[in-house]
């Protein structure tokens, strides 16, 4: 068994295209000999935002602190402090934190995602804030 | 995409033998179409637990609030908020609420859980407030 403070565990800055101001720490993974599906957890800095992309595998997520948007497709849906959200395989979808706080959450993908392609989507232009 | 307030969910009482207090909401599972692994949240109430049990598929856990203790074999650990878990397969475990308020924690397992064998453990007899 392991039990660790998630945040104990090292932050490293997502630098894929189209990440904005986030980290992403592997709480638990193929390295802990999980079988099966691996826990993340990200910290997104205000206006910062994950890509906008597409993968055949799905996210399964759960909101820890603070507020944004998830865009599921071009359509903006707001995040809060306890939403789930569940991302099908080959949905285009992006995280944006629209809050002063940092936004958290938790997102799980499958072992099987590794080597998997992502597809980059162009950037749907919304102003989550209405300006 | 599925986004819901967790707490929206329906929250089923768990009647397993060996638990007490608890509840399970099923926020992202195979009726949403996910694929791989399931995201449950467990609620249980001061003085209650999980049952104490193994299984031959694991558990990855968030700790989301409250106090309790996860129980290795007849190691007691202390848990708390932020706390992260994973409970390989077929390690003997147990989650007891040693709080005032709800604890609550999210645990997800492989769709491959299903109906597979659950081995429920005798009591370890431990007092995790040490009285």
């Amino acid at each position: 068994m392991k039990v660790a403070r998630a945040e104990s565990i090292e932050a490293q800055a997502v630098d894929m295209q189209g990440a904005k101001d986030c980290t992403v720490r592997w709480l638990v993974g193929e390295v802990d000999g999980a079988p099966t599906f691996a826990m993340r957890q990200f910290d997104v800095a205000p206006g910062g935002h994950t890509p906008r992309h597409s993968h055949p595998y799905e996210h399964e997520i759960y909101v820890l602190e603070g507020d944004g948007v998830a865009y599921e497709g071009d359509k903006a849906r707001p995040l809060t402090k306890g939403d789930v959200i569940f991302v099908e395989p080959d949905e285009v979808h992006q995280f944006e934190n629209t809050g002063d706080a940092v936004m958290k959450f938790l997102c799980l993908i499958p072992n099987s995602a590794a080597g998997k392609q992502v597809t980059v989507a162009p950037e749907c232009g919304i102003d989550p804030r209405g300006e």
